[in-house]
């Protein structure tokens, strides 16, 4: 898919269990602007901590955020007692997150999804929306950091990495492999970065994890969102439909095997057109599918729930139980 | 020096005209954890704008942080105004910084320059110690943003920069190439990063600085630091003596050329016992004439004066006015 110098040289000696997309919608208000839905990534942190630290306590984390906290002069007190903590080894994990309500103002106002450095405008809203999403990127590294989780904030820029007409064409992956061999959790997110044809573009975090996905083959990856799953039509219209399991076959088309309609035991069929209308549901189902399509497991699931508890555990590698809400992607043979 | 892989194949189109330090002391309240010194840190940043974009109008600056200010649920209305904005082309300047009361707490508590990442407390420092530097390097992106300055964090850790028993082996500095080639001013940081034989340590500014130096041979380096300059002994002491200019010889060496004592009509003498114990100030004569040694005059001044102004400036690479206050160290062939 995608043209890669180093990384390709340089296998990690960790298997990468997961690759977790946390959606822009999912931890930020969409409607806000620059604002976190700091309740929402909470929950979403101490979920990542229980799937990378099984067993761990919550009561008991020591957090690696030691910064002063807003109104207060002193850093954390709890510092000294790391000294008595057992030494745990972590799964390995890589977080990627989209912008939400940070950077897209930015970018949208400026267009640097169409390239030309050259215009003051494009030039400061490059700037900008680099600005932002770092801030997020931080604010998200700090919330792991809390929860014990070891979360090492990477900016694909200063990663290097770049494309050509924005197709990925320089991604060296190796220095988020070594972040992984040495205990850490890599923090990736979208982001502006140069582009070798138009000057500069936007790397949205799903390019992020596609790459990343076809590079470290982790067991799973796991998209969380602002809703259940994906539906054949806008969530929101009555009689709406979770898809709960999609099949992907080897020339990359995909077919829904669950539910299936009672009436005629046929997989629900609905038309392409219908759905690029629908917010993306089919580029969200592509883009999936080109993962799953390695063999790698994709759950797509809501944020900050007993489902999003459940896919991030790996459990739903061996068989969904019926219960479970969300829309699994796998490969079919 | 040091070895570097990639970079010696991709020389910058531009070349840099300035790279400059932003000492951790002048841009950060010292005494006090997490503070930025706000106004010397604005001061600081309108006179790197002046250097960069000579003849700029402080009252026409547009500036390139879009972000929401605190208290505000709006981005900045001027965004609109970019599109009559005149193409304008700066210098080229590399910019690093130090941690000043940011980091500092972080790494000495847990002792990431020692190395041992298995140790839960080294870990889990090096993570708080990333999240405080990376902190800072986001407000000081943002004050020169501010000022309409085209600047991008980029962390060594991220741009995959790492040592070999604390001495730097690999730091790729292609990225920082391209990010000047695009444009942009690059915005540098001491850093916690990956060590092949402790595990990690911190790489400090003033090694960026001398590495950044010998790849990119900038025309003059700046250091701005809290004090004039260098003193023959702590500047607090009565009758502390402001050096004015050090030669270094091919060999490295070094002597005080200004002032010459009246009496003797000799260069300064004292002995390096001496200072050793006065706050590393042959550490920092040594480093700067490092750098002097390789052609590139060193200046060292204080942040936010006149003489900051001159230096950032580039006057002083022919002589060396006489009110001018700070230290200038040069190559005396």
């Amino acid at each position: 898919m995608e043209q890669n110098k180093a990384s390709a040289s340089i296998p990690p000696t960790k298997r990468v269990r997961c690759i977790v997309k946390l959606g822009g919608a999912a931890i930020t208000c969409k409607n806000k602007l620059e604002t976190i839905d700091e309740e929402n990534l909470k929950e979403v942190s101490s979920q990542l901590r229980q799937a990378l630290i099984p067993n761990s306590d919550s009561a008991k984390v020591l957090g690696m955020d030691w910064s002063k906290r807003p109104g207060q002069s002193e850093p954390p007190s709890f510092v000294d007692e790391f000294s008595d903590q057992p030494v745990v080894d972590s799964e390995s994990f890589i977080v990627v997150h989209g912008a939400g309500s940070f950077g897209h103002f930015q970018a949208s106002k400026s267009g640097v999804h169409k390239g030309g450095l050259s215009q003051p405008l494009v030039k400061a809203g490059f700037v900008a929306t680099r600005i932002s999403v770092t801030s997020l990127n931080l604010e998200i590294v700090r919330a792991l950091a809390r929860e014990g989780i070891p979360s090492i904030g990477m900016s694909p820029f200063s990663c290097g990495w770049s494309t050509c007409q924005r197709n990925m064409t320089e991604a060296d992956i190796s220095m988020v492999i070594k972040a992984i061999d040495a205990g850490f959790i890599p923090v990736l997110h979208g982001d502006a970065i140069l582009d070798t044809l138009q000057e500069c573009t936007i790397l949205s975090g799903d390019v992020i994890i596609r790459h990343l996905a076809a590079e470290l083959k982790p067991e799973f990856v796991v998209f969380l969102t602002d809703v259940l799953g994906v539906y054949d039509r806008p969530p929101v219209e009555p009689g709406a439909i979770l898809i709960q399991e999609i099949a992907v076959r080897e020339d990359g088309s995909w077919s829904v095997v669950k539910p299936r309609l009672e009436d005629t035991s046929k997989p629900v069929e609905f038309s392409v057109a219908a759905h690029d209308t629908t917010g993306g549901m089919v580029t969200k189902i592509t883009e999936a599918a080109m993962i799953a399509k390695l063999g790698i497991d994709v759950y797509i699931t809501k944020a900050g729930t007993d489902h999003s508890v459940k896919a991030l555990s790996g459990i739903l590698k061996g068989s969904i139980p019926d219960d479970w809400l969300g829309t699994a992607i796998r490969y079919m043979s």
